[in-house]
């Protein structure tokens, strides 16, 4: 199943079930009118979704244009939003960015932060810039909203607990962030609003490519208009989303809808670009001795989709234009 | 006006309207069922809901008795919690505790960290911990939940957006913390669940002890029936909640209903006992080289509480114990 949430004039917009070619969409109510209502109520919300699913599957002239909608984040607002930094490559890469080191459990425990999830912002919504001065960048992440999911989940039990898959820009402010973090309680100003894909799926629309807690697919990135990067977000995802859920659950529960990001996706690969603007930064600090590529300016626009091995789009794209505040 | 979300067996509880001595209650709705639909539409429920507060309090024979129900947290889960460090004395001690400096910045840019918020315990449920050896504390703190707060918010602008008043343990996992802070990131699974008292308040409600973004009264612990300190969690409150809410909204906005803590309630006054077994282990190894006061046990029962200057409890009592998951 496809799900998006359509932007009805409410602070939670209105759950739409949408085709797999995501060019149709049929609302999925009257009983069910938000996604956070109808992960809430999962086991009796899901057939008659899947009904809804399977009706605009089969029926071609069902629905309205999904192009006539104005679609927010699948979730406007989430009461959870966790961040983690499963690709090794990317931490690496921005930790040399601002001379700080790898921890040294970097492969064996999870990095993760909580992050803030009242406002996010719509996929098409423009990136508010207060002040050029603190260094935005994007970040192209893939994401997984949970069921209700218990504390002392295992990692062989953590499939189970993941609803929906989508991708996030989880947008940074990289020059806020080294004296934020040398206070010691983590990131909080330097993350400003994410946003997400328009349409969240369902591991099973993802077929083979979901694997082991994983999305083994290219994620793809545009800056102004031209690829970024295309880095496969399957095989360098050192820790799945397996492994993160198992991480998080140690010492509490987490209420259905709660949200989960790998962290940036990154290859070794360097021929497979990148997923911000950090990584390249630090590669031309490491080849040429100077970082010459700036963070984003008011103006630029930051474009980020995944398709699927018969190039189709999964999720719709993300598309921001960084703006004044 | 006072409000309470009792247990009705859903998930977000049935909101209700709390008299002034907390003796009954009256529910909110038909229109407004939900702590979070009030605050997300406030300027409409407002009137509604001042009204039925202006009933309960004219006769004494309205409503059914507090006691009589099962309270939750008045938010039982938020879309966001932030909780503030703002007392000098307890971020000594407590870097101190733990061989860590305290930040250069400790007097001017506040200390603060995003915490979960998909699911907190009720005022009397018990805090389930897995493994005594994690250093389970109380932390006990005073909080506020806000309207809809825009980016940008100043410090004189901040009183407006404070919607209500609340009390707070913030459960920490102290020997969890060191090797979490060393990852850069800040806390995650040491900070599990955290409990609210059962009656949130409207500032108003605190008369002059509300006081430039500070509650001006004294914070009652007590651990095992013994009381463990109350400070007062006014005069060394170095940044107010009107300070933590313009160090938040500089880079994004808060959808109503976020809770802001104050951080553990701390005096340098050490007649005055404290809110956190960190700080009491911390002056025993001043004192006399080494911590003798154990981390909570299974069984240690601990209760919060706060009284007006004619000896009212304001917000109810969280009163809970610590069991093995």
């Amino acid at each position: 199943m496809k799900f998006g949430t359509r932007d009805n004039g409410t602070r939670d917009g209105e759950l739409m079930v949408v085709s797999r070619d995501l060019q149709r969409c049929l609302p999925a109510g009257p009983d069910v009118t938000t996604l956070q209502d109808a992960l809430d109520h999962w086991d009796e919300t899901q057939p008659h979704l899947q009904k809804t699913a399977d009706m605009i599957e089969k029926d071609l002239q069902l629905g309205s244009r999904t192009s006539d909608q104005t679609w927010h984040s699948p979730l406007p607002r989430a009461y959870e939003w966790i961040d983690g930094s499963a690709y090794i490559n990317h931490v690496v890469l921005v930790r040399k960015a601002r001379g700080a080191q790898p921890p040294e459990t970097l492969r064996t425990d999870p990095l993760i932060y909580q992050g803030g999830s009242g406002i996010f912002l719509g996929p098409t919504d423009n990136i508010p810039l207060a002040d050029i001065a603190w260094g935005c960048d994007f970040e192209s992440e893939v994401a997984v909203i949970l069921a209700d999911t218990p504390q002392g989940t295992t990692k062989a039990q953590a499939e189970k607990y993941i609803r929906l898959v989508v991708l996030v820009n989880d947008v940074s402010l990289r020059n806020l962030i080294p004296a934020e973090l040398e206070k010691g309680f983590g990131f909080f100003q330097s993350k400003p609003a994410s946003a997400f894909s328009p349409f969240a799926v369902t591991p099973d629309e993802l077929g083979p490519a979901w694997k082991e807690g994983r999305v083994h697919l290219p994620l793809k990135t545009w800056l102004n208009g031209k690829l970024f990067g295309d880095p496969n977000a399957g095989p360098e995802m050192h820790f799945s989303f397996h492994d993160l859920i198992a991480h998080i659950t140690k010492t509490r529960a987490y209420t259905a809808g709660t949200i989960i990001g790998s962290g940036t996706v990154s290859n070794e690969d360097r021929s497979r670009g990148s997923s911000c603007l950090a990584e390249v930064r630090m590669i031309e600090k490491i080849d040429n001795g100077t970082m010459t590529t700036p963070f984003l300016q008011h103006g630029d626009r930051v474009e980020i989709e995944m398709f699927d091995t018969a190039n189709k789009s999964i999720f719709g794209r993300i598309d921001q234009k960084v703006v004044p505040l």
